[in-house]
């Protein structure tokens, strides 16, 4: 399928940026999984991705923001893109390829995913901070849903839509990350929305490879 | 729709223990509300439903377990209804029931339940417990689907039916603890899998009530 809008390619500068937004991420989490989230300083962070304190906190407020990793623009980018979809697109198309065009840009690293769910799921506090970021996420995106489609976002339609993306994306990354899974991520987010767009019927699916 | 299995009327020692168990989850979301989880002692609880400490601790193994309330038989009587339902049944349909059914069993509150949202909003190790839960009983639930249907508990289907439960009881629940809305619960948890049934089409909602 055609994306939703053509990502521009990144400038120099926001090359670099991204470079060392990812370098931090990656040692915060190595050093986290290695020794516990508590047992790790920013300053350590900092050092291990080669860069000073003053730098990190350019990038993150907090260890732990640097551990969830999240990008604060993915969640604009994603709204841009269900926004500007062409209008005969049903909304569960729009907000198929507006995810898979965002996975795709940011290109999400399997073993790096397999190691945050690791840390998260080893401390409360990082988990309940997920949780949070994914409530604030989906009310966000019920607004935007609803104001695409003329819908009250306080009807079902764009509060189910919104926290079954989530729950699309969470069931497919799952799987991404799981041992022995090898198929590319963009297969395993399509395999869920064609069993949504089916109803959810057994009859759309194997129990081996996609429909 | 008929029942998936009908409900044994409970023994008066059974609804002596439920009523006791109810006024110590009463109690401690009252507490918690008023004063902040962390202020609450289990000797508090216990004393405002008018039992000890040592009765406190046949229902529940600590106080935030008081707060969330899940009642342990809630999960088994869910895969007990699953797998008794009609085998013609598809099994959207047969989650949809089952789910129907236990929420009728439990008869949840809507002040109380808003009342667990405001402390569990207010208490990040409490929505790292509820996150925790969830995903154990959705991880129980895919087996019991997978089972059901003869399909292998690592394919897709079985995990996403089993994470959209959880979903759409989630979003039927927040609909019906929300100001303003007056309808019954089992009422939302319909509109809730009318649409999914549709798969995700907006045709089958409209602005206002249910489709």
């Amino acid at each position: 399928m055609a994306s939703t809008v053509p990502a521009p390619p990144p400038s120099r500068r926001d090359r670099k940026k991204n470079q060392t937004r990812d370098a931090l991420t990656a040692a915060a989490l190595r050093l986290a999984a290695e020794r516990g989230v508590e047992q790790v300083t920013v300053e350590e962070i900092a050092d291990a991705a080669d860069v000073s304190a003053r730098t990190f906190f350019n990038y993150f407020s907090s260890k732990d923001e640097a551990i969830t990793g999240r990008d604060p623009q993915s969640g604009q980018r994603l709204h841009d893109r269900i926004r500007s979809a062409p209008a005969h697109l049903d909304p569960l198309d729009t907000i198929r390829l507006a995810l898979q065009d965002e996975l795709r840009d940011a290109e999400p690293d399997r073993k790096q995913w397999r190691l945050r769910m690791t840390v998260v799921g080893r401390s409360p506090h990082l988990l309940a901070r997920l949780t949070t970021l994914g409530q604030a996420e989906e009310q966000a995106l019920v607004s935007v849903i609803a104001e695409r489609e003329g819908l009250d976002p306080r009807s079902c339609y764009p509060q189910l839509l919104a926290a079954v993306l989530g729950t699309a994306c969470r069931v497919a990354l799952t799987r991404w990350g799981a041992d022995g899974e090898a198929r590319d991520l963009s297969v395993l987010v399509d395999e869920t929305f064609d069993l949504l767009a089916a109803g959810l019927r057994p009859a759309a699916t194997t129990t081996g490879g996609p429909a």
